[in-house]
């Protein structure tokens, strides 16, 4: 079996920049963050995704590393924050399904994710396990010093909008559990893989959070699902809130999916994986973060409204009617 | 089950230092690292230890905690750095063995580290694991700028260093596995505590790290055992090097062990989970640091010397002859 520096230093110091950088080629104990002005706070963030979780252990590897930094790089977005560093915790079973070729296309999968999120790997630490795999991202983000954008700040009567479509991901794993109401919606092959992609591949944009920093109240990412990150978005906020669900940002996919099966519906709300952005606006604000996002090409969709916390936490369906929300705040923990 | 929200505001979000500190109570997605003025590199390093690999799944929470915590802060100590801030991966097994009194008195052992370590909790994940506990904590520390001590930088002539005792937590362990060596020893009551202590809980020095940052040519911390990390040390900086077993500061137990089983030299050189420091100091420079060592309570003991790449990389027994290397560059992962 692959030594613990042999397996470093083939598959993973490639990815830290070289010996010249703070990450030393991956030769040293420890790391040193890349240098940025003064007037910048340090961000950090931590996510771990286990096989058979968070992910089919199945999964191509490329795809696991996608998404073992993009949900990380999620949260960094979410704050208005960019991402700088990363540090991977890697749990290898002890089985031999993850040898070489496997942690080749891993690293190429993380290669690729970096890049387009553009951050570096700074260290790291590889164990065995007689578990399953196991990782374990921390990323390190900057933002102008008190720019970060907070759950909490969300204040009555501002607007609240999502970055992208909603319910994607959920309906993609959905649709890989071979589910019926997918296969009755007679979905193309294009929109298939529209679904699947977005449960593999969740695209947190680095442009959007330099958008809202600036004009947000509040902000986080929706991985948990829209309805419970709502309500928690508000609860954070100590206000109340609406959410008008023939407001949601839809794909064709979606689209096409709920109207074959309307229940479907609670699946878009509660089924978590989005990674895109919750946030609320000023009324005062609304204008100039439309204008931006769409002159940026982020698409954003204002789809309700903060209230009092007394009015409580809602989600309107088509008639103006309150879901449900018993089982909406989904709790991967509970 | 406990959900995951409850669980971070009952047993983490004490750790973190409340709302108003860059770690927001938990309550948020990412946390601010702890300010710090500029001329400071920060210094990033995570380690994961998993239940049956690393620790036994029966050891008491508060001593896993500390341990997982310690490891990181020897590598930030090593480097002549010191820790601030830290985030916890935890993956807790879907069994009901980790219930609320493990996680109080984990929560508790972390409390205890941190506080004697001078960090604090910035963030985390908690997830549920089909697999055994696993615990991953990303430190972020700070050092002077440029002035964070390598694993290069020895050169030939200079003088190698270790602190504290070399060995107890390697005997610690055989000693928990019954092994029939240390049953012939015949320790008393303290000396079979010392060992074992030393296996469960390391005490990296943070007093060490100021002291070696301006004095030592290369530095790293014993993890894998001294004769493989000297090993790494003398290959990170391109050069050979001795060390005289004889010379190893050997705590009364280890002394006690050995003379009754000589052949526990190969443990105590090779065993693993010293966390001590390994570090190299010109000879112009050893006064000065044995003197500052002295004077603020640290124990430091010269143990050998630095020679050219071709010399080789040795360990001299107590006649002065090489010792079989072959077997002693541990590799937790081979």
């Amino acid at each position: 079996m692959t030594k613990e520096h042999e397996l470093i230093e083939r598959y993973f110091a490639p990815l830290s920049g070289g010996v010249a950088s703070g990450a030393f080629g991956l030769l040293d104990d420890v790391g040193v963050m890349s240098p940025f002005p003064h007037g910048f706070d340090r961000l950090a963030t931590v996510d771990t995704l286990v096989a058979g979780v968070h992910f089919f252990a199945d999964d191509a590897p490329e795809d696991i590393a996608w998404k073992a930094l993009a949900v990380n790089v999620s949260d960094i977005v979410a704050k208005g924050g960019a991402p700088a560093d990363y540090l991977l915790a890697l749990s290898l079973p002890e089985t031999g399904a993850y040898g070489d070729d496997w942690l080749a296309a891993f690293a190429k999968g993380l290669q690729e994710a970096q890049t387009h999120f553009r951050c570096m790997l700074l260290g790291g630490d590889t164990v065995r396990t007689p578990g399953p795999l196991g990782i374990s991202i921390t990323l390190l983000g900057v933002a102008p010093v008190t720019q970060m954008v907070r759950r909490q700040g969300a204040k009555s009567g501002d607007l609240v909008y999502v970055s992208g479509h909603i319910g994607d991901a959920a309906l993609g794993l959905l649709l890989r559990q071979g589910d019926e109401r997918l296969q009755a919606a007679a979905l193309d092959e294009a929109q298939r893989q529209a679904l699947l992609q977005a449960y593999l591949r969740p695209q947190p944009s680095l442009a959007l959070g330099q958008i809202i920093r600036p004009l947000a109240s509040a902000s986080m990412d929706i991985s948990d699902g829209l309805a419970g990150d709502f309500a928690r978005l508000c609860a954070a906020s100590c206000v109340g809130g609406v959410i008008d669900s023939a407001a949601l940002p839809l794909s064709p996919a979606a689209t096409a999916a709920l109207a074959a099966s309307p229940d479907l519906l609670n699946t878009v709300l509660c089924g978590g994986d989005d990674y895109q952005l919750l946030f609320t606006v000023s009324p005062q604000q609304a204008e100039e973060l439309e204008k931006t996002a769409a002159s940026r090409g982020q698409k954003v969709s204002r789809i309700g409204g903060i209230v009092s916390a007394s009015a409580g936490v809602k989600v309107l369906d088509a008639d103006g009617e309150p879901l449900d929300l018993a089982k909406a705040a989904y709790d991967h923990f509970a």
